[in-house]
This record gives C-alpha cells, structure tokens and sequence, in this order.
C-alpha cells in the first residue's frame, strides 16, 4: 500500500475565469472527489493539498468591499482552508464507499521572511482583470498587478517554503490510516520571530512547493500534480510539440520550460525525486490512477 | 493529568460590540491562549472549541455586499473555523514555551434535518443593530432578525448536535498528547441523507451544546464554558443576586435561567456531568485555572 500525495490544482475547483461561487466549487470539487476515490479503491493511501489562488482573491476583495481594510493573507489563507477543505472532505468521504477516517489540517508553513520574494510579488491571486483595470485597482489599494496569459491579475509575494509545524501530526495521522487534507493553499505562510514565537506573514507559498515539501518529508512514495494539462511538453504550442513519459530530473535539467506554468510543477517534481527516490507526475485529474501507473501524464522518475 | 475540554466564549475572541478586524481579534485571542497556557503549565490536556457568530455574521455580509448571494452557513463556519483555529494555535503555541503539537481540526456535526430548530431560528450571528435597521435587513435580505439584550441582530437555525463525524480522529490525537482545537462555532453543520452520504445544512450549532457532546465523547475530566461572567448567579439583578459555586444539575434544575444567556450553558453543563460524572465550570476567562481547582466560577457537579 503506498503512500500518494496529491495536488490538486486550481482548476480543480473552479475552472479558469468561472467566478467563485459555492455551488460550482462543489460542483468542481465532487467531480475531483470521484478520481480520488478512485487511488483508495486501488488500495494507496492518501494526503491531500490544493490550491486557493481565486478564493483567497476574492476574500480580500469582499473584506476590502465594506471600506474596511481586508484581513492579511495569512488569516485569509487559514479561511480558505476551511471554505475548500471542508467541501473537499465532505465530497470525498461521499465519493468513497467503505468507511474511513478523514482530517482536515490547518498548516503553518515557516518562510524565510527575508525571502527576496517578498521584494518581488509573482503569485496570482483572485480574478482576471483587463490591463486598465489592474492598474486601477493597483493604485488604488496599493496592489501588485502582473499579466498573467492574456490577463491582468494581482500577485503577491511568493516565498519559499521552509519547514512544516504540523508535519509531526500529519504523520501520525497518515500512519494510523487518515486520509488526510491538509496544507491549503500551499499552507498558511508564516515566519519565527527571534524568540521561537511564530508570527503570520502577507504571502501565499506556492502549492506545488509546499506539497512537494510535504511528499518528501512524508518519504510519499509518489506525488501527484494534477492540473488541466495531460502532461509536460517539450516544444509547447510548436509543430514539433510533444508530451514527456517517463523521465529524469537530469533530462528535464536541460530543457526549457515557462515559469508560472509548468516550471514551477516541473521544478517541485525534481525536488522530491531527488530528495526521496519516488516518482513524481504531473496530469489531469481524471487521469491520476493511470500516472501512476505510468499509463497517463509526465512521470519523474529517479535515473 | 486530567483532559479539559474549554468553550471559548465569543467574548475571548472579541468583545460584545466590537467590530471585527484582524487585529482586535488577535489581541483578544492572545489573552485567551495566555490563560490557556497555564492549564498546560498545571499538566492538563487541553481540547479548545471556540464561537463563531459575530465572524459568520460578517463573512456572511460581505460575501452579500458584492452584489452575490452570500456561501451557505456551513461553507461560512468552516471559513470561520480557518480564520479563528489558526491564529488560537499560533498564539497558545506561543504562549506555551514547552514544545508542543498542536492540531486545529475542521470538524463537522451531524443534526437532524427534521430538527425544530430549522422552522425557529434563534442563535444570533453577526453584528447588533438598531430595531428598525434589523427590519430592513430582514426584508431586504430575508433574514431572520430578533432582540438580543437591548439590541437586534440576525438569528438563524441552531439544531441540536447529534454525532461528531471526526470524534474517532480527535480522540486519537488527544491519546498521543496532541493540543488539539476543533469544533470551531459549534462544529460544521451536516445533515446525513438517506444513502448515508453528507451534505452542509444553513444553520449555525450552539458552540456550548457541541462541546459539552464533545467533552462528553471524549470522557474528559472537566468541561469548562468560559465568558465573560464570573459564575452562574441566582436572582441576577436583584438584591438577593448570588453566585452559585458547587452546585448539583438537580439543584439547578429547580432554578430559573434565562434562555439565551446562562440558559444554554447551565444546560449544557447538566447534559455533560449527567453523562460522564465529570465537573463542568462556568466562569471568565482569566479565572479557568480557579475554577477547576474549584476556587472560581461555578462548578456544576455530580449529585
């Protein structure tokens, strides 16, 4: 029985641009419930992570809607948890048949609060907005905006995730056999002050990141990136366009791939292989059974 | 080394009145977690649940205020139970200087959806207002509104909680030593259907009720409700006002509380010492040590 930590990407709760509404989030995470169940039926055991870039976009924009000043993204992160863990939770014990302990997990992620992320705001959060926009909203809340494809959306500091505070829970959990969903939105950021004491801090860590931190201090066996793209490519959007199977963090080292779509997938797949000796796959959602079993997606995997 | 199951009255988290911003609330909490973290200074294990109306209340509004029907009770609970759970943790971790693991569970409650409740709704959440602004809002947004003291505010259903889906994981935390903080505003309301499956219903548990269930599942030694009222008193207002100290559910049963504000909690108590033969204490925050040690409070006792 093997250990299997998935992520499960943003569109797996809300497809591109849909607006956040809790019916087409539960709609979205009912049908990402169903190929979950489907790895415990096949006998692996489970931890579950996501995304929250829309929803924790829309929380500050609803908490700035009432002239107040918007909670910071450590809390509005932590908020996100429950809003997304508890449907998540709630729609896979459904989806699954034989009876079964779940936990959702509030996680503190440790971050270096000296990061140069923090000097440099990259991770989209919240809606899409057209250039003029974004740049309206930015100078009047003080926002960072960036492009992100063909859209404008804000970005916040991204840093690099250090240290799990609950990863000792989490695994006793995952050895009593929970099925557990836990470190949301990449987990909640947070940094330790020169006492040991621990403070929230204004960023979102990237998902794939934090939950490839987690596969490796879980020594997962495998870890899944399951996103709306089959697989990596080579030569995207090219005549000579071609999906990747099975292969090495060093192959991968010598390609070129695009920050802020696959590069940061790619990267947190070669860290964990690395790190661990386990296999790494990235895919669709529907196809998370077949990656593992080297049927479907991109498979990392140890030279 | 005994297990204490402590109700975070929504006084500990902000004061009667008091808008919520980040701030006011963490600075709240922060006092809680110091008088949390002497219970684990004196050796006890600690299981913390917390309220939630005056944040549900909010989340529920500004969800509204962008012209969109606001996310159900359940999904808003569950955002409070992100929003308060992580920084409770983060703050009793640092006030307890010992190392220690801590988990915050999302935690969902079973009730009955042929509960009475459901056609009287009754359990305040979210800001007080005026009589006649309580009106508009009612019809403006169809809410059910009542008096609560002096002020009106927004009452939704609060069912009766019947069964605690994650009591099995709790209690297995609690046994390897683990801090754990769940039942966040009265735990997450679901409603089992027919084919055994589990769905949100819109109403918000009585924080006190759920406890005491949850106490009382997990045997715990003492089950304590702290507020911002130093005891249970009799003949409150008048002259002959008294505070109860050790005190019998049958002596209590043959007194008179009023609903809505001992009413609960008194009851509660009863429910847990009539079930396990622990002690239950009503009293103020910074009292929780003496009231188990029986010098503050009221202490709700076996016959």
């Amino acid at each position: 029985m093997s250990l299997v930590v998935v992520a499960l990407g943003g569109n797996a709760l809300l497809r591109r641009g849909e607006p956040v509404s809790a019916q087409a989030q539960r709609d979205n995470i009912r049908l990402a419930a169903r190929s979950l169940a489907q790895l415990l039926v096949d006998g692996h055991r489970l931890v579950v992570t996501h995304g929250n870039g829309p929803q924790v976009g829309l929380l500050a924009l609803q908490g700035e809607s009432m002239g107040k000043r918007a909670f910071p993204l450590d809390v509005l992160g932590a908020e996100t948890d429950g809003m997304i863990g508890y449907v998540l939770q709630q729609e896979l014990d459904n989806a699954y048949e034989p009876a079964a302990r779940f936990a959702t997990l509030l996680t503190q992620i440790e971050v270096d609060p000296q990061d140069p992320a923090f000097a440099q705001p990259s991770k989209p959060v919240g809606s899409v907005y057209s250039e003029a926009d974004a740049q309206r909203l930015a100078s009047e809340r003080g926002w960072s905006v960036a492009p992100d494809g063909k859209d404008w959306r804000r970005v916040v500091p991204s840093p690099r995730p250090l240290r799990i505070l609950e990863i000792e829970v989490i695994r006793m959990l995952v050895e009593q056999g929970v099925i557990v969903i836990c470190a949301g939105g990449g987990g909640i950021p947070v940094a330790q002050r020169p006492d040991g004491t621990h403070v929230g801090v204004e960023a979102v860590i990237d998902k794939d990141h934090a939950s490839g931190l987690l596969a490796a201090e879980l020594k997962a066996d495998a870890f899944l990136m399951l996103t709306d793209v089959a697989a990596v490519f080579t030569g995207w959007g090219t005549p000579a366009q071609q999906a990747l199977g099975d292969v090495t963090p060093q192959a991968l080292a010598e390609m070129d791939f695009v920050a802020g779509s696959m590069g940061p997938k790619v990267q947190a797949a070669c860290d964990f292989v690395n790190r661990t000796g386990g296999m790494a796959g990235i895919g669709t959602l529907e196809d998370a059974a077949d990656i593992l079993a080297h049927r479907a997606g991109t498979r990392v995997i140890p030279a």
